[in-house]
């Protein structure tokens, strides 16, 4: 049992999550309410480390070795970051979670993505978000975002685009099978509509 | 589906199993076998990685945190030399694997075994050892070894011995669990009377 509030913002690189934590985090404050706004990877010292494992190891890491790597940090973060907000009373505002790790690894077709769901649950021994945002940005939007850095593409975009829209989908599967957690909001809107759109479902919870 | 054998050696610190799996690659050898000696942790590249931050750390690592990171090290070990190895067709001694995690996590009382257990199998698709050589080690004989070092117990040594007491007796439980995959053998009997034990056993895998 916990006081505080969880929100996880979810949502494909690009997408706008930062800019959205940052504004939740300056409209909670603004009504006097003390927020922790942290992230995974990397959100404790120990996943600092760990980070730096999975992302500058030389050579392979296998799979399944990545994704304990993952939850060894998630399992950590909760345990000495999260949990102890959340008890405080806080309302925590985390970027990326258990859905991240599902979505990304159901799009990487290597994994079953419903046992990396059970290996993030255990590690957190079940705490899930009292809210996820998911900020959905369709293939034509993200292309869109790629074409103003791009002219053309080469075979490793467009093959990372494809990637996109299998992470699109697996996070919007999520989102339509648990729509009480989650709120999925058109990412390619101005982003002070999404803040407003974020803030009339938040408001129900603090 | 493998072709060769995999052999690991189990026991608490101290118990000779550096030694006794010395001498039965030494044996194997001489049948003209090929024989991988490895251990866990720390067995690869990102295995030493992985043990530098769980011995090394400075802080407090989360119990959940620490058992992911054992699995994780165990997940790229079994993928990148075990299976590899097994898939030749050669011999596989090991120094600790799935059994150890369970047993001591057992013995430290703070996550249920059981579920320790799954996530390793989890990390190893299932991978377990054609045969698991525990080296026992009564309180008595262990305490006789700490005594040659020591001569009087601090609060400490006490409770490592308390604490060794729960471990062997996690592992005689597991051992009696799968009494085919299991050999105990007394560790406390001279080194050349174990070996002995040890590759009659053997003989009948090779």
């Amino acid at each position: 049992m916990t006081r505080g509030v969880f929100i996880t913002l979810e949502g494909g690189d690009g997408s706008g999550k930062t800019t959205q934590a940052e504004l939740l985090e300056e409209w909670l404050a603004g009504r006097g309410r003390t927020v922790v706004r942290t992230r995974e990877p990397g959100g404790t010292d120990v996943g600092v480390e760990v980070r730096e494992i999975v992302l500058h190891h030389r050579g392979d890491i296998a799979p399944r070795a990545e994704a304990l790597l993952y939850a060894a940090d998630r399992a950590h973060h909760v345990a000495t970051v999260v949990r102890p907000a959340l008890e405080r009373g806080d309302i925590v505002i985390q970027d990326r979670y258990i859905d991240s790790s599902v979505a990304y690894q159901g799009a990487g077709r290597v994994l079953d993505p419903e046992e990396v769901r059970f290996v993030s649950e255990w590690a957190t021994e079940g705490l899930l978000p009292d809210l996820t945002i998911l900020l959905d940005l369709d293939a034509d939007a993200a292309r869109a975002r790629l074409d103003r850095a791009r002219t053309r593409y080469d075979r490793l975009e467009a093959e990372a685009s494809e990637f996109h829209d299998r992470v699109r989908t697996a996070y919007l599967e999520l989102a339509a099978a648990e729509p009480g957690r989650f709120l999925v909001v058109d990412a390619a809107l101005p982003a002070d509509d999404i803040a407003a759109a974020i803030r009339g479902r938040v408001a129900g919870l603090v």
